[in-house]
């Protein structure tokens, strides 16, 4: 077996940070939202996802500038994009803690979610 | 035409708050949730309906007690299922409000949605 | 009790069609697409929402155009919304038929929803 | 700067491999189903979940036996659970391949997801 074959708590802290930000990404964009309502999203949306297994730390923003020019004039509301979205999570996983985040990327006009830093759990 | 083909204010509020029940349910069910984050998950939910059109009033309730036996003993959460909701919504489309619901159904072994009331909006 | 007070077929056909609106929206939308995979979503979303109670024949057509236009140039794919949704469900509640919506209104820029035709189910 | 701040192909491929499982589960859990719809549902989501970014495969398969005893007997279908969904995906992120997979545990009484192998993407 080759060194390249072990899978690493590395490994797992990136997978398990991949999996969190996939599962809040397709479980909670769709919501019906507006300014008013904003806030009890965002404090849904962070305290769902801190329950899942690994999740250290986790804040969830939501960009009101986006909701306002979304929001339709008729019936008052929009609905969350992935675009709206400001994430950032750290997983711990054994040794290891990733830092990962989901936000709009102006140029590729993507809802990206990307790796920050990875290190020790015990240094922090 | 005949009487029947007519659009009702009445057919329209029960429309109406039948894609409330049925966006709410697929929109939230399936999100991580334990005893912790129970309050803020039902807070956003009932908000985040609240915005959709004719939504006049709604109380969202998730059953603390099915959380407590579905919460997987090794990761501390469980996911919300449409059983563990009770929600109560109220319509009003012009003239007509309706009042539904959305409550686990022992019998049935079912979610089950159905309408409670119909009635003018001028008595309530 | 008044007349208004009788809860009816009518209703609760009209009250099961927002039902199956509402549901397919909040599940498939934010799905993965492009013009190869959309066929495929196509078939799911129609056979998913056919198997629910009093569903009697639902059509679901996304549009091609919308599609082409938003998929990301750097990664080839893009989310299902519902402005590209075009949905035709007929209920069948006991007594009473009824022809339900969803398709992108360009004026008020809005996925609507709504009753087409409402008749009986001796007529049809 | 310390080695294992760098953040690297194969820290990639894990992340985005976590992404896709995380994306499909939240996407698709709680669809309807029966075991005449299952097959479009299964062709669905793997069609969906293939055209994200650096999936290279993707094989899904929706748990038969487990609809069977989760069908309503009054309404004929059941919702998708995370524990029906046997899925495998290939990520292939530059120099890496990562596959991981989506599968019941019935010791922890979970929907587990895990690496099972990260390899060069010379040899395959």
């Amino acid at each position: 077996m080759k060194d390249t074959d072990m899978i690493t708590d590395r490994d797992n802290a990136l997978f398990e940070a991949g999996i969190k930000l996939g599962a809040l990404y397709h479980q909670f964009t769709g919501s019906p939202v507006n300014l008013k309502t904003v806030k009890s999203l965002e404090m849904a949306i962070q305290e769902s996802i801190s329950v899942q297994p690994f999740a250290r730390d986790i804040t969830v923003s939501i960009d009101r500038e986006a909701i306002t020019s979304k929001v339709n004039g008729e019936f008052g509301y929009c609905e969350l994009e992935g675009r709206m979205l400001d994430v950032r999570i750290t997983i711990c996983y054994k040794t290891i803690m990733a830092d990962v985040s989901l936000a709009y990327d102006l140029e590729l006009d993507y809802p990206l979610m990307k790796i920050d830093k990875v290190y020790s759990s015990n240094q922090s």
